[in-house]
């Protein structure tokens, strides 16, 4: 039904108005005006539009295959998602990130706007359900409660693979300069005091040790993902599915999407279970919490330039101030700070949603989705400037960090074990209160500090 | 400088090409590149923006009127300001809210947008610097560090208007609410176990006057944001101030704004200190709290149709499910938990980044900003739909409360008095075990009932 | 009923032998033995026992006065409650602090010693339950669902005037502080950068000023608690209370404690409603947040003693390390910081709490008495080392700042106002790079830098 | 040095008093002036103080092994963590858990303790530390900063294993139910809303499965536990110690726990980073979101006992109301909801102390071990008295459920395939709005429900 204002489709509620030639329909239109919450459509994540296509396809073919669905029809469809696989119609795709209804928004956003692209390539209008419909034939055999959770998981799996290879750029960086600074001794610090010497190539090269470890942590958890709940329909009793559908979807949507997925053993467990991204999420907060730190660091090494610790300097990102001129700030470090510390209370937020499941379902996924993108897509960015805009043009203050070492105590602890550690002590403190270096509070007690090992 | 790719400005890193009739600057240029984290532009929060403009205005004759600013300067200065303040060249405003260097990035942006602005007028080129200058002019006796928290405070301050509004007439949703149900008796529940009676309408009472509490609590908790530390510049020493310029500055600040700002009383302190937005995004997270739980009682009362609580139904606001015909969920209630949930999150990410702070600033300001932002914006936008979809269209169930009610053993606390607490327990559990009512459980033991005061 | 064994009571679930001579009866032994969960009774807070006996004095002492219960059993009853709020039997109160039931545990504990006391006095054994009841006259006119909640709020306006004197007393040495280094000139650093020039003084005067502040906001939320349930009973209908006694019970409280307490407005709302505690905790959270970030800035500026800031030297609180003689850390911040970060989690876990009250109580009421307790008294115990072995003895490194500041390119700043920010970039970037002063750089250019307001 | 009062002992900070006959030395008592903090003594965790003797003892063979230690200290020394390990003089190991110093107070307490009672072995009196030092001997080749982090892993691990079998006894629990329930019929339930038909024992072998999970990924976890650091003393760089001791200690170690420990591969990483922990915490996270939400499903099946669902009967714990008798409350899973709010507080707790490490130590370890050991314990107990206190008592209201079942519109979804699912969606509104059975809403239009596939 058309209008000069646009379509008219409706639905048990009632009827609505769509724009002309909008490619979704009235269950998306009803999402558009019940959910403007954050303005940011679900288009803002491409890899979902992809990932919920791949699923549309994958059940459109098993379910021809298995004669619940007619060839044509299913034709039709896999043709409109493979459209959209290729990164057409995106636009479409235009419910809030955030939504009520556990993502049956977001499914039927997809299931419409497949139904609109199938029904114009069979030649029919926009709306003419009766020749092709949204849930008979592009959602046959599926419910929102497996679609959803199966294109999450693999639109995650899919930002997963930029971040990763983001760290792993990062962690050459870090290990570059690890060899780079590896003939830099400096004083290493234990609770900002003076401790024992290091070098400033082992200091950058635990940097990459500890994210390095993180990147074998994320593969892992990754392959939690693999596990779909695709076939379980609305709980996982598979209601609604012909035989051997649910085997044969998984393995239709492994060869639609090149990655190994499995069928989860549990179905009924798995439609209720976000247990996969609560540890995903754990497993990005362990990496930002490395991250903070690790930046926390550079801020602290590169304090100055004149009144900090200033061992290293980091390349001038930007003109620090409005008010002081040729003031230089860690920009970069702050900036990833700050996503690390919107990425904690992300992962907060998919805590508090994860525990708010109730008996046969999670209705919280898409606040879910939304916090562990976002976290992705910014740790992603936050590490690329981090990488091409700080660490890599990272300098070491050879002579600073000389100056420091000198002036230090840090070598009472080789005393210790040659005249105890009381004794040591009371050197350490003689040298301290006195203003003078341990080699001369040896030699006021009339110790030769040379002897004693002290360079 | 131009040429045909753009306009070139340089700073003391170097030189940056612009694109051509571009508002902003070689700083905003740089952050532009510094920072692609979110794609989510200052913009995106106009308040912010007109605050930017408010303070700049206010900044622009105060400096003019103590003669550090000539005259025609700040003349140009407030028309660009006016223009801004009315809704004008907003798209300028385009540094991502996620950025490292305490907004430094932001206010440049400020004062390039407005220096081009004024420039134009004056009839110069962009970038003709050297005739009004984004440092030396427009932000003449500032600092970011002064007019970042100045410009956020304003901003949230807006924003918490149009939350009070809503937040008012959902109080009033459920007020009304409470009135209409007000003879609907029904079983009152302490730990989802059957208690005592009462009526549906003090249900709904206690949800608006417990949320009708939070609007005091965040009045109160407004009017700390009206101190500001404008005046104070880079530390709060006032460092390139004239003489009388602080207290001046925020007068005119409060005639531009119709607010009643008052200057903080300890400028050092309050320029690392972001206790007001700590305690405000607190207040926002009582009131989430709050909401979660009223939105987890309104689907628990109309669970159901048929084999849940039921007695109340929510307006249907879209149909619930792709696969299961006729089902109509609480997706309303559904997507105000979810934005509770995310303002919790984002409660905690400005926890962390108030406690970053070190020494005389804190650095992870537009993390804060834009978090209590977002927190602010949606929660605006989810109890709008809760009043207007949901709330609104409750209706009471009143036979099931009736039916409910008459067949639970909730008086058997009247009878504790009369009988004693043993007595009464013993009584209760017989009915229980035995499937009878309470009054029948008594008769079995002999006492009358109706005498003890069951009705 | 007595044995060999100890003493036998029985409820409607059957059976159970208590130690002989437990104050306590049936229902605290069962707490006993289903939460067998921190191993730490409720005893470990004082004041919370202290505050259940004043509630049960209050309710006795109306219940007599509206002629509901006995003169002689209210007399009995009120003794009992005299010596335990005077510090005697609190071993009896043994129910562990995290427990089920929305605190029933804890009253019926409360109930059953204080009833064993009564009975005792009265001539009559332990358990002679028929001559005064735990239930019927100890819990006369009550429920643990108003109970509860008024003892933990009285427990928690205790806690908080030593908290408040504890944190007093740390604004007062900062305070002192800040005068002792009202002298000492330093640099002023923003994003750990060279900043402007400020004093020490005004460093920890700023300290000062921000904690102080939170003496104020943490009376106002106090206020907040001064408003009770208590005669609400089950879910705030005054079920099973004479005529009178809400207004009457909540007035003889007022007089057992001295405090000003006033009636809920909206007893439902106030049943379920832990909006209070949620608040008052984010007060506490908004303290932490600040008192950590100072311990941070007095760790930083006391680091070294040689490769660090050492702007300052805190007081020696221990040997530092097991292994580098001579080490002194910063132990006391340290641990403060630890506390601070317990109270971050501890609110969380408040915040989860108080979301997952459900319909007309919070049966989680326990874990958020009990985590708000232990970040008071925590924070009590941080703040006190805090100020004496910590803050009191903090000296100034006066050559250090002088040094420092005198090396450092800070009045950069100063010199923009005259040649313009631009050109006082410049200077400033030759001085860095040539490892020249200020004072040089603008020589070498052929400046005065004195005429131009440089020292 | 012995007085009246005690026995004195000194340090480069002064002299201090110890009790007579106290185990410890100088430096644990400074501790204890220090740290007044939680009252709670690191005995409170057992397993630690195993784990510390276990270290030392490990220390001392291969240091007399590697010819560093006189082979008759290092056998005084291992027949005192002999004692200990046996479990004899806990009492003396009394520093708070809380404490500043990175657990210096806690290695030297253990340092302390083993020196005196190998001095008492070897006929000297306790403090004649000349004869055996604590930090000369019982600490050679040692740092707190390797000796602590492996001694805290050591006891996670060792804790590990009593919640793993806890954990595994719940999930055999629940499997069982699963089994017993097999055949009762009942309403599947999503968002609350009546979704589609199940059994019950779907439902509880769902909760065994979701559960089951979690052994395994906590076993994967605790094996990156058994990656050591010690060796690596202050900072990694393995200063003081011998050639071939790292990996000889560890292999030592490995001996004396029966554990196969490995050394880290990055010392100077291993130093500072708590990744191990952040992980396990969030391991327990993930254990206890699905706790909370196990429980507060098991809350909702068991509402009523009229006026709720009533699917299941949780066993009665104890009375539940002191006001409303009869009442029986589901104590057990709410006390297991607050343990799970208390572990997500205090992952945060551990979360932010671990971002809070700066250079080449993470000062913040007390509190992680503090609250991950408090996590695990009350978890432990907390899933304990689920098992057997709750879920293997619970029974299923076969009549109750079948009744729902009967009553509810659940087979709508099988007409879809049929009729369509806008047909199938009027029939459902139909049978709603009137009050019918989706069998006759069929027949009202003609369809033959039977024919149609509904029973």
């Amino acid at each position: 039904m058309k209008s000069s204002m646009g379509r008219v489709e409706r639905d048990s509620i009632g009827e609505v108005m769509l724009p002309h030639h909008a490619l979704w329909g009235v269950q998306t239109q009803r999402a558009l005006e019940n959910f403007p919450i954050t303005g940011i459509p679900i288009s803002h994540y491409p890899e979902l539009v992809v990932a919920l296509a791949q699923v549309k396809r994958a059940c459109a073919q098993t379910n021809a295959d298995l004669g619940v669905l007619a060839r044509d029809k299913a034709e039709a469809i896999t043709a409109a998602c493979d459209a959209i696989i290729a990164g057409d119609h995106h636009a479409a795709f235009c419910v809030d990130v955030m939504q009520g209804g556990a993502g049956t928004s977001t499914n039927m956003n997809a299931n419409e706007v497949i139904a609109n692209l199938a029904l114009q390539a069979m030649g029919h209008d926009h709306g003419a359900y009766r020749h092709l419909h949204p849930n008979d034939d592009v959602n046959r055999s599926q419910s929102t409660n497996d679609v959803y959770p199966t294109a999450i998981r693999l639109a995650t799996l899919s930002y997963a693979e930029t971040l990763l290879s983001s760290l792993s750029t990062l962690v050459e960086a870090f290990r570059a300069k690890g060899e780079a600074f590896a003939h830099v001794q400096k004083v290493g610090r234990t609770q900002l005091q003076d401790a024992v010497p290091m070098t400033l190539g082992q200091e950058f090269h635990g940097f990459a040790t500890t994210l390095a470890e993180d990147i074998d942590r994320l593969r892992d958890l990754g392959r939690l993902l693999t596990e779909v709940n695709l076939g379980g329909t609305a709980i996982g009793t598979r209601i609604n599915t012909p035989d051997g559908y649910a085997a044969a979807v998984v393995d239709a949507l492994s060869k639609v999407t090149g990655r190994d997925l499995t069928p989860a053993s549990d179905l009924i467990e798995a439609s209720s279970d976000l247990g996969g991204f609560v540890m995903y999420s754990s497993a990005l907060k362990r990496v930002v919490i490395k991250l903070s730190k690790i930046c926390n660091d550079l801020r602290l090494l590169s304090s100055g330039p004149r009144a900090g610790l200033g061992e290293i300097t980091l390349p001038p990102a930007q003109a620090g101030s409005s008010i002081m001129p040729g003031k230089v700030n860690p920009v970069i470090p702050e900036v990833v700070n700050q996503i690390c510390f919107q990425a904690i209370g992300n992962d907060l937020t998919v805590t508090m949603a994860a525990e708010a499941g109730q008996l046969q379902l999670n209705a919280m996924e898409p606040v879910i989705f939304y916090k562990v993108m976002e976290t992705m897509t910014t740790l992603t960015g936050g590490m690329d400037v981090l990488t091409t805009r700080c660490v890599q043009g990272i300098t070491a203050n050879e002579a600073r960090c000389a100056e420091l070492l000198e002036g230090s105590l840090v070598l009472a602890t080789l005393l210790a074990p040659v005249v105890g550690y009381d004794a040591a002590a009371r050197l350490s403190k003689t040298a301290l209160t006195d203003g003078i270096t341990l080699r001369e509070a040896c030699s006021k007690v009339g110790l030769d500090a040379g002897a004693l090992g002290l360079a």
